[in-house]
């Protein structure tokens, strides 16, 4: 069985996903829609496909399923539209940066009974996977604590950041997902602190650079997040839980691995620099997932839910910062 | 020039810096103190020293300075006992579980014109004397968050826990004073939260056996603590400073580092699992910078306002957790 | 500049180049061959290729090049055969087990003025090509001692091992070449030693499984190689470089890289266990450079020449167990 | 019961024993010889010890042990003037560079039914210890190959390397003994490379500065050793033991293990720049286990038998690299 894609939006991240479809035996790329024509041309050519406009694909019956890669703002809209085109969706995160904008979407999507995917592609790292797998297999015993390292290289441009609702909702939001992922268990009270110490640019625009979280379940369990958005080593991507009997670690990953020892030191190169060459294998993975899901009928997951979710604890440490409370998450 | 010292308390702690003392080329063991005879005479015996009573010690001509290890509710009165009797003084930590009582006897001595260190062990460890000496000398650049460790292999009997003060005041404290050293700054917020995961007979002593703890300070920089009672693979103390430059951190120490790997992978030994093994440098740098201090007269480091500033940073956590709320450390 | 390329026999190592030229932009397979129609058919089906016969491929004007994968008895006939025919060859190693059929064959293809690349995968895997990066750009001053550590998962069946050309030529032909690709330098003496020690099947054959070999440049430098048949953890592929301002060194690869800690110490997974997974990224940048040496016209890397060094060495190392004396290799 | 000890020779590797004798629980240093009286008197005072003649040493009732640490051209005299002495000696490596004297000297040592322990110092590193441990206890199966690695930091000035014998008997030597500690047996074949690349003032001494060394035992198990005199990163001492398990490996020691990230990469300290703090606790170690055989009654480990075996190894290795031949080891 096959699963025919379009891809909605040829920017960056649409470049990732045309490549991971295209990579996957039991896909094929079928069309590409974006509204500047060289991108979606550059996909069309290197993947020997279509170019058509969003409302074609949504009528197209030789389409089974859209990967989302539109700008944030219009990811709720598409979503309608293609539950309702009874496509399959594979939505980037968030679904959207308002939480009950998002909150109808899902009821939309399920009126429909739609297939919805959303994108945290860090669930398909094959790192953290192992470092699930060993939770579910009992090897550290009932989980206690997670703590999850999230360090990007460097700020995204003000543009950007004008518009990715703050950094808990843009970047922290990964690393509210991976706790969820890791502990099996939401949440109940989140507390962040939040500062701008590495690029005096972000102050003015209302947000952060900075930030550290930490978070208390039903059960007693606790998680801790640290953020900054300047690693100058490279993309510092950690979690380690720790359990009644021991803990699991997920190390970070280079591009290279050796080693040169010399009078000043033995000496290993950075790690990688960019998401993208640090998450490939997890980008080829969510896709095959994805995939999986619609040619065996398993359930989508992650869920909108979860997307949701994330954004919840996302809300609950914007809050918190502005009232130097310990602020109780809403229930999903 | 040669200091004498006299041991009071001669528990574990005590056998420990009687051991650093002796092995100190400047220094000489002349007398212990212990209500205990057998404690006593197993220290007089295996380093060749006296058994006096602490008032005798305090009147002694022959002894130029203590080592105060007896329960910590006689710290305070000891410290200000041998101020007044003109002797340096090396006090274990805390001073006092109380405030309060810490400034008075503060003041105590800095009326003596008194010469107190506080037993602040890890600022000696070689592992994290590397860390600030790395931060020191700007190879992180300007720093901005600090990330500090401390597990432990297993929680203290129930009689230790009741009468510690609680996690934050007994164990805790070690890192708060960690995070000053490392940072060079107090923090001014504390958030944190704990949880009752490892022990049950810990919750209805009201205390905790989990803790997390974030703190931010005037300039925005950032410190997250992560403590617990239990660590299976031996104990945990890890360091990470992050700043504007890059990253250092301090590796866990393992009595042999050797690797096997098998077809179930590569396994190395477990980590120290007891602070004596762990520490055993440490206790005799710690010794030897009393001794630096008293030959060559430069000051106490770390002082008493070093043992007053934990304990503020532990009684403003403990507020957190009762509150729920970002707590304001009071100036010390 | 794209070009089209035959795979000659599709079995394990013609699966992995047909991949490898699969993905590469500048590269089309056209065709593939093989006796076994079922192989040839799968390749075809994956790839959208056409099965065709060798001869039917040597004469085809829409194939510039071909990739030989047959088993090693017919690679210099082919070589020769696809020389006269002006196809540009990518050979898998060895040439041929005999050191006079393999210097006929370069003669036949320097007399057709032909292109001939051997396949030396290891000298396009990221982690060794980062260490000849740092020779060469003085990281170690000069090299003097290479130290190259190779050793498989498990013996191979018997019926390879009797057409394998024994150890030396089969499994150390790698690490030979190894040798002269981080040396810059032909070795001048072999010595070697070998065993028969994780499969007693492998004596009778008149092999061996496990073999340690020490040669010596003209310069004094020197190369230490251990090999084994056996290793539980996995595929141990490690060298490493001394010079006189240094070592640099290339770690073992696993594919997922977790720490997991418990009573029993800290255990990592064990390495890729098959080299197909091991050097998936070698084979494509072998291709790669390949490609882009017949796009930009720049010499094959590594030659017919390279190959008939390692094989020298090879049949020193074979002499000098034979003998038990040091071996002087022939000039290539 | 305490061991009375002489330590005859004040140099740098008397004061070594000096201090591990000091801090031993069991041993008391009571007397120490040289013939420079600044030296004996420094550790004299140091340890609260007499200064005595050698000859006044043999003959004192109250000294049950003496430490030989003078230059090697007087061990083998010592050893028999202190076995008809009656006094148990504990000798640094080697009793004599020549195999006759060693064999005659321990014919002495036997007829007086002396107690002799050679200083092979690294047997009791603790690294190394729990290597051989592990494969004691079966952790890697039936050993089948070591690879030894031992680099110097620097090359001892040239007047010790005239006296030294060689690198194979006074560098090597150390791995020689650690092959047979580790691996159970004695290698039957030695083949040896040799080569001056670090230090030009070594080869008119006729001595060598690199050297690569395989042994094979006749049970086929092979050995694998790396010298050189120089590694500017500090102090290489590495051994790694493969079975049919698996493997077990002793990693490198450096004084502090921090790691430092920055744009550059992640950096780690050198290495122990010194054997005399690589191997502090190996000394403490050995004293220890010569004190325990004395007092328990447990045999002398390493044995003087131990010594000739290294020797015999290292003139074989001395012979393979004048010859270029595989050379049979003589039986010690």
């Amino acid at each position: 069985m096959t699963i025919n894609f379009a891809i909605l939006g040829a920017g960056r991240i649409g470049q990732v996903h045309a490549r991971a479809v295209a990579g996957n035996e039991n896909a094929v790329l079928r069309a590409v829609a974006d509204p500047m024509p060289d991108a979606a041309d550059a996909i069309a050519e290197r993947y020997g496909c279509d170019v058509r406009t969003i409302d074609q694909i949504a009528g197209s019956s030789d389409i089974d399923a859209v990967v989302i890669c539109t700008p944030t703002d219009m990811h709720a809209d598409l979503i309608e539209q293609f539950a309702r085109a009874k496509k399959a969706i594979f939505c980037e995160k968030p679904i959207d940066l308002d939480v009950a904008r998002v909150s109808d979407c899902l009821e939309v999507v399920a009126a429909e009974d739609g297939f919805l995917m959303v994108g945290f592609n860090r669930r398909f790292d094959p790192h953290f996977m192992a470092v699930r797998k060993a939770i579910e297999e009992g090897q550290i015993g009932t989980p206690e604590m997670a703590i999850i390292t999230s360090r990007d290289p460097g700020a995204p441009p003000a543009e950007y950041i004008q518009r990715s609702g703050g950094i808990f909702r843009d970047m922290t939001i990964h690393d509210f997902d991976m706790a969820v992922f890791l502990m099996g268990e939401m949440p109940e009270t989140v507390q962040a602190i939040s500062s701008v110490l590495t690029d005096p640019a972000i102050g003015p625009l209302g947000d952060f650079d900075t930030a550290s979280v930490i978070m208390k379940m039903a059960s007693g369990k606790q998680v801790t997040i640290t953020n900054s958005r300047r690693a100058s080593y490279g993309y510092d991507q950690r979690v380690e839980v720790h359990g009644s009997l021991g803990m699991v670690a997920a190390e970070n990953q280079r591009p290279v691995s050796i080693e040169i020892a010399t009078a000043n030191g033995y000496m290993r190169p950075p790690l990688h620099d960019f998401f993208m060459t640090r998450y490939i294998d997890a980008y080829a993975n969510e896709i095959a997932s994805f995939v999986s899901s619609l040619t065996d009928g398993s359930p989508a997951n992650p869920t909108g839910v979860d997307g949701l979710n994330a954004l919840l604890l996302a809300d609950a440490a914007v809050e918190s910062v502005r009232t130097g409370a310990s602020v109780r998450v809403k229930v999903g």
